[in-house]
């Protein structure tokens, strides 16, 4: 146990026995945390300290139930600064030559894998194989067999593999998941999905087959295929596909810049969705019932979610979604619990059997069968 | 010319001049049509008696520049009720077998046919040979081809063919294409379009593909394969599609319950539609640019039409459709006016090639080419 760590939370959990001290909890979140709970915490490194890094680690400041203790990086200045930045000692530093060694390192439970798609699964067993839990940002990896993999690696090694799905802890998002489960929609017969923004800089992993997997799909319009199934409540069981390329400069052989893609559902619902690198304002749910419907937008992005139901307008908090992530995850890793909507290494190889499946359409033209 | 008509339209014009009489003009509306303008009116027969022909015969007692003058229908009582209800004399009312004799009817200018859609291909070709102008309600004929000959055989007989596209005058809706043209959106890449209903009584004739041509598509897809056209302001070169069928006894062989479908346009622009029998609250049209957007809901119900755009709500003025639209045609007619968005014949056909083309999507599970 990091003794420090313990240290200031056996404080703030003392803090109104012991008020001349509660400077120290209070001073907590500018050493990277807040005030934890009196409860297990998960004590996570992050491998991969860039732009969605850096927004988890800056996230997880506020959690109560986990805390960043440990960076991987490939670059030795941004480990120095994370290092002053987020309060980590310099032993919980590690590169990616030398990070198995943190099976040796017993402040550290788990790793959230934040690097490119392509690299989520070596990175993935990697941990599992030094008896570390894993969270792999979404994509998990960059085709089904390779979830797969990472599943049976994590299993066979005993530890927890989950997927980085901030929002099946979004409260707006789960009233809805609530509203369809409780039959407030009715029978529900569609869902769309619109999942799209404008990319930039060309020069990018994302827009790098070898380091993305492919292109906007493996980005932003994996939220509408992990989307149709937590809204319909359902697995699909065909796909159809349709790709669009306006610019075959900056999405090269490989790398999808729009793609529309239908699933069919076993009770004869469908979903209809998008994903795009070329459009702006595309970040749209609708589900429709017979009783009902619900629209949310935004629907994924990382600011406030919007939505309303045929009842009127959703009223939930409005919530950092990395923060309520990390601190539910902890929950799920350390205590066993389970979340409303799975988040494990499962549920991740689902959606990239769609994806999969959605790129098979469009290479053969036609539908695609799917076995979830 | 209809004298009785000529002569309260010249009334209403002197009405000024002669207020004692000024009561014939409020009196006008019971009569069948509001006070007429000072122009030239469209003389308008009405085939097909049914619910719908019923509403544009309503929605006529506000024209100013259409006037309902005939009827032509099967059922000798309805063409009764009709006379006292609407003020048409019994030698403007025709059944199927007579109606040719139009013809030597200097009082009829047009015949609009709202009979089902497989039976619109004969009434116009007929009403042409007649030397009377056509409107057809849309679809215009249950296929392309048979469409085509519709245009042909009205545009040999020297009379014009409208199809009842009477969102192509709605003012939200003029006011979004108008907001697109102008390029307040930018450049446009995507339109969605849903467009459904539950549909009632499984014996009605929509449900027959003998005289509907098809199901959900022909009736209410339609809107969104017109809207994605005149949203986009384009005509789309490809086409996939998806059918979904859950109820097999409703929905018969050829008749269609719910059909996705995709149009890819010259631009790299793509529209994504559902046309559906067996939802509720499906009215919706979202239109997505570089710099704006359009969101429309409902979208081409009877009732008010709802939107918003990146700028705010759309405030137009709330109209009753059919009203507009026959006053407008009666323009297009006898003026030569042009409209915003095209109603003619051609018009017709173009959307015919879509739904051609869905229907030959889904039968051959690729995708078609089109050509408009």
């Amino acid at each position: 146990m990091n003794s420090r760590r313990d240290f200031l939370q056996k404080l703030a959990a003392s803090a109104i026995a012991f008020p001349s001290l509660s400077y120290l909890t209070t001073a907590a979140p500018l050493t990277g945390c807040n005030t934890l709970h009196d409860g297990p915490v998960l004590r996570v490194a992050i491998m991969g300290l860039g732009s969605y890094g850096t927004r988890v680690a800056e996230a997880m400041r506020s959690c109560t139930k986990a805390k960043l203790v440990g960076a991987i990086s490939g670059h030795p200045d941004k480990l120095k600064s994370w290092q002053t930045r987020y309060n980590i000692p310099e032993k919980n530093c590690y590169n990616y030559e030398n990070y198995d060694a943190i099976r040796n390192n017993p402040d550290i439970d788990a790793v959230y894998v934040i690097t490119p798609n392509a690299l989520h699964k070596e990175a993935v067993i990697r941990i599992a194989k030094a008896g570390k839990h894993a969270i792999s940002e979404k994509p998990m990896s960059v085709n089904a067999r390779d979830g797969q993999e990472m599943v049976d690696a994590c299993k066979k090694a005993g530890v927890k593999l989950l997927v980085g799905y901030r929002m099946h802890f979004e409260p707006h998002t789960l009233q809805v998941v609530g509203m369809r489960k409780s039959g407030q929609f009715g029978t529900v017969r569609f869902f769309q999905g619109l999942s799209g923004f404008t990319i930039g800089d060309p020069t990018q992993w994302r827009l790098n087959k070898q380091l993305s997997g492919g292109g906007s799909l493996m980005d932003i319009g994996i939220y509408s295929i992990n989307g149709a199934r937590y809204m319909i409540g359902e697995d699909p069981i065909w796909v159809t596909a349709q790709e669009i390329k306006t610019d075959k400069v900056k999405f090269k052989e490989g790398v999808d810049e729009t793609i529309q893609f239908q699933l069919g559902f076993p009770s004869g619902a469908v979903a209809s969705c998008l994903s795009t690198y070329s459009m702006n304002n595309l970040d749209r749910f609708f589900l429709d019932g017979s009783q009902g419907w619900a629209e949310m937008w935004p629907s994924t992005g990382y600011g406030p979610i919007k939505g309303r139901t045929h009842l009127g307008e959703i009223n939930q908090p409005i919530v950092t979604h990395q923060t309520v992530q990390m601190d539910e995850m902890s929950g799920i890793i350390l205590q066993g619990q389970q979340p409303v909507v799975p988040v494990d290494g499962e549920e991740g190889v689902k959606d990239l059997k769609i994806i999969d499946g959605i790129y098979a359409a469009i290479a053969l033209g036609k539908r695609v069968d799917l076995q979830l």
